[in-house]
């Protein structure tokens, strides 16, 4: 099981920082939305430049021109993108493709998607490499988690899941349970008074240490 | 009727070539959603500094976070942002709260959305500014056109309209007999081999002369 680091900071010195001060126990840097759309594709540059051993995971939650979007991502050095799962489906194939053509990987998210096990299934077959299970920011603040959804897809469709929203040390193991490939992993770090040690602290519960 | 510029390029000196050359013709300048996830936020700074006098508008297709993606674009001088109408209704609410606070404005663009009519009264009952009817770029190579959804909504729910989707000079007329607010034009302008000719050639049609 991966832990992944999602960093929404807005600036690029505090990104790498964040991925610096964790990096002993992240194994996939993600960057974050608000941030590549804040900082760009330089960012992607600098911080495999820095850290060339991790994955890193750019959260594009593409919505249109799926392969022209995951082309530069892949070409600036992303090893993972992500696709929206309420994006049409000739969108998800453009980033599939984008990705077979790279020797890299699409994480289709299914954030706000109304059928989730449907849609899982469905990416699965266009061969998406993970499908992500997401509670959003916004979700969060109004009390979802990202559990019942997991459990729900899991059930009716084997597929690597990457699981998203509000994860933090005390509900971590309820989601273990679940055993999903990776295990995201946010605010509960990079909002840390030590982001090293809340990054170590979840990282021993992933690795059942 | 308002002529806005897609600009979907993937550099900053070229997007800001595009804006120049055809600035006589153009409302309103859009930068692009992969644009923006290129070059992040300074294009945004830069594009304002160089046409003050322009409208601004920043493709966000925010997903999550809604207020915190809208915030940063309007203080970087964004004068419009555009959030998913497949996102969550918190997201959505978010976008039109941080609109509201900078005195700026919000497209809520309904690319893939099921039922349009309905989500374009609930997003104007909410406050958004504008309703986007769109056929994304994987859309328009299978065919579609956004004239189809536009006659459909506009005859449902009176609100200002944004329209965009392989709109070139000539299906153009079409569309403006639905009398949109917005007309939105990219690759027609911004793929021609003289970008400043083909926009005041639309531009022309716009404004009826």
């Amino acid at each position: 099981m991966k832990l992944q680091l999602a960093i929404d900071v807005l600036s690029s010195e505090e990104a790498l920082a964040l991925a610096y001060k964790t990096r002993k126990y992240v194994d996939i840097i993600e960057i974050g939305t608000p941030l590549i759309k804040h900082e760009g594709v330089k960012l992607v540059r600098q911080m495999k430049a820095l850290f060339p051993r991790k994955k890193l995971l750019v959260d594009l939650k593409t919505m249109d021109v799926g392969e022209y979007e995951a082309d530069f991502c892949f070409e600036a050095g992303a090893d993972i993108v992500t696709v929206l799962g309420v994006a049409d489906l000739r969108t998800i194939e453009g980033a599939i493709k984008s990705a077979k053509k790279h020797g890299k990987k699409v994480v289709v998210d299914l954030i706000n998607v109304p059928d989730k096990p449907k849609m899982a299934k469905k990416v699965k077959k266009m061969g998406a490499d993970y499908v992500g299970i997401h509670s959003g920011i916004d979700q969060q603040n109004a009390g979802q988690s990202p559990l019942k959804d997991l459990k729900r897809v899991r059930k009716k469709v084997k597929v690597p899941f990457v699981v998203a929203g509000g994860i933090d040390e005390k509900n971590v193991g309820r989601i273990l349970r679940q055993k999903p490939a990776v295990v995201v992993v946010g605010g509960a770090i990079t909002g840390a008074k030590d982001p090293k040690k809340a990054a170590k602290c979840i990282a021993k519960r992933l690795k059942g240490r």
